[in-house]
């Protein structure tokens, strides 16, 4: 049974401390999926809901101390408990803020993944890249390096999303190339994948790399399969289709369309 | 005249302090059914909203200290000044915090309707009931009698939702049965429901039980239709057109379609 | 070559404080016509974004102190920058609390566009104008006077929108005519042109006016437009085609239909 069968089957709870441009659409994307989101920044309560919780997103989109405590509050009880969780340092080294947070984070909490742009993970590991065009970077084989150095560094699974989307432990590293460009007209297309990301591990017992590499490549089929139904109507019905294909796309689509490469 | 046209004639204020997953869709949901949105939080100026609003909508959500306060404050003007409140204790049950909350908010200020699922309704009471599968409960009996005895508790309306909606103040009590379970698959559908029932009190002077079971039973219908109308496209396109149709569904539509039984 | 052009051309980088019931409907309007925003109003960075945006937004619509004190850091930042600013100082007038607060930033910034419709606009400066009906005053007459007197006031240009929009630093005075009243139905509609006049300033070397009148008209545009392609969908409808509108609405198209007028 695939993963993506199992999050429709199980419905995971998925504690989301994300940002406040993005609630809702993350929220409905779950729904969509087939997940059960939660969201809840409250100090007074983060600890019992990351517990209660099948896989824990931090996302630190719009961020204030008041959220950064919420997020090591969370994280924190979800290492407790053995809930995995996704970090999406949104904006690491645009301002210097974000970047000390985002290493903040990194190092004070164990990090089941770690998703961002090439730019955004470079900076959680201090590493400098340039932050004009997320999606720069002097060749994939730079990306991959940086993603596997990441990987080892932080004891983590990485996410890089970019053209193509690099995921590695360190030791395997996979490739998915699916995907669309149309998925950077609307915002918190990144930030709904790490949310999507955390549902796929929440049905994965041993946190599995496979399971993020199917969120990450089932995520591209939606994109293209959405843009195919919307034919360049707008980001507007784009971005109302890849919710409704979110649900829609079946395991079986899936296969035919998935586009995954081991390095 | 129903409520439903005096709401799309007088465009009553609704003061909304809801979580913020929901606030963009709750204010469009206002909008399209003809009512005016007003979301302000802010201790400065909360009561002076509240004075001002045709009706007080209260929701916990994404629940912090400082919204609590909020809650207290406004609740505490809308009381002094007749102005009808509906309180959504979302997710008592789920968390200590929130079930302390809603007691809290329950017992201070003077609601004229409580509007949550059962599990949610149970905990505000301090009865206890599975929290697990939000419209679960052993058969519609017990739910009507859980009701009722809030309803009693309280000295307020009550509106359980679910597979049937239950209406009740403890004397009278109405079974609603539109409504189609796509609801669940959007964030907010039942955070938009608690702002729909403060437009309809709004325009109701004895704030009645009666302006309550019509704003249920008018959701329900505008759910039926928007579903027909989508057929099966998926959850994005519901959301969109349930916007759609709570502006264009007539009262004589609804007349047509509203199933209510006075048990 | 017009400013729409370079908007789409250059992607200008808008700094957005704004209220949480728009965040992502202005991330997605300013993502749809080619802008980049950036949502941030941590004090902890909002300097640093300021200094880094082409443009700023400050708008006022859920208000507490804690914001006040963001929008007068990145305000401050931003002036000391040259970077231009966009202040809608929304509900100025619907409490004292708003209202004291539009003066004050009105007083401690230096704007470089200042919108509201009539009443918010009457407020900032002191003036008393019945806040009963947004697009209310005696005759358009009285609302350029208005406008010509805030903008010699506050040294700045001032957008008046309503049924007409009025632009004017005081000396030029332009009236647009474009737009539909189906704006009124979507929540946000208003906060979203603060974004789109901050994205065509930011392209616009001196700050034209002529700049912020484009903004403005070809805003008005671009609600017709998508007005005629939903056919009394919905608002629902509305606001999604709204998006796809911002995006394809070329500047042949916007030349077309235009209709703007030189007092």
């Amino acid at each position: 049974m695939s993963f993506l069968q199992k999050v429709r089957e199980t419905n995971p709870l998925i504690h989301n401390i994300t940002n406040n441009v993005v609630t809702n659409y993350t929220a409905n994307g779950l729904l969509a999926l087939g997940a059960s989101p939660f969201m809840a920044d409250a100090h007074e309560e983060v600890s019992d809901v990351a517990k209660l919780a099948n896989a824990l997103l931090l996302n630190m989109g719009t961020l204030n101390n008041n959220i950064v405590d919420s997020i090591l509050m969370a994280g924190t009880s979800a290492n407790k408990h053995n809930v995995p969780i996704v970090f999406d340092p949104v904006g690491a080294g645009a301002t210097s803020y974000r970047t000390a947070i985002a290493q903040k984070v990194a190092k004070k909490i164990k990090l089941t993944v770690l998703r961002g742009n090439v730019a955004e993970v470079a900076h959680v590991i201090g590493e400098s890249w340039s932050i004009k065009g997320v999606d720069a970077g002097s060749g994939e084989g730079n990306i991959v390096q940086l993603a596997q150095k990441a990987a080892h560094q932080l004891g983590c699974i990485v996410v890089v999303t970019g053209a193509d989307d690099v995921i590695t432990d360190g030791q395997t590293t996979y490739l998915a190339s699916n995907g669309h460009p149309i998925l950077t007209t609307i915002t918190g297309s990144g930030c709904l994948l790490g949310s999507v990301i955390a549902a796929f591990l929440a049905v994965s017992e041993q946190h599995s790399i496979e399971a993020v590499t199917e969120a990450v490549s089932f995520y591209g089929v939606v994109a293209e399969i959405a843009n195919e139904m919307v034919e360049a109507k707008g980001p507007g019905s784009f971005q109302i289709e890849f919710l409704n294909q979110l649900a829609l796309v079946t395991p079986e689509l899936y296969q035919q369309r998935t586009l995954i490469q081991k390095l």
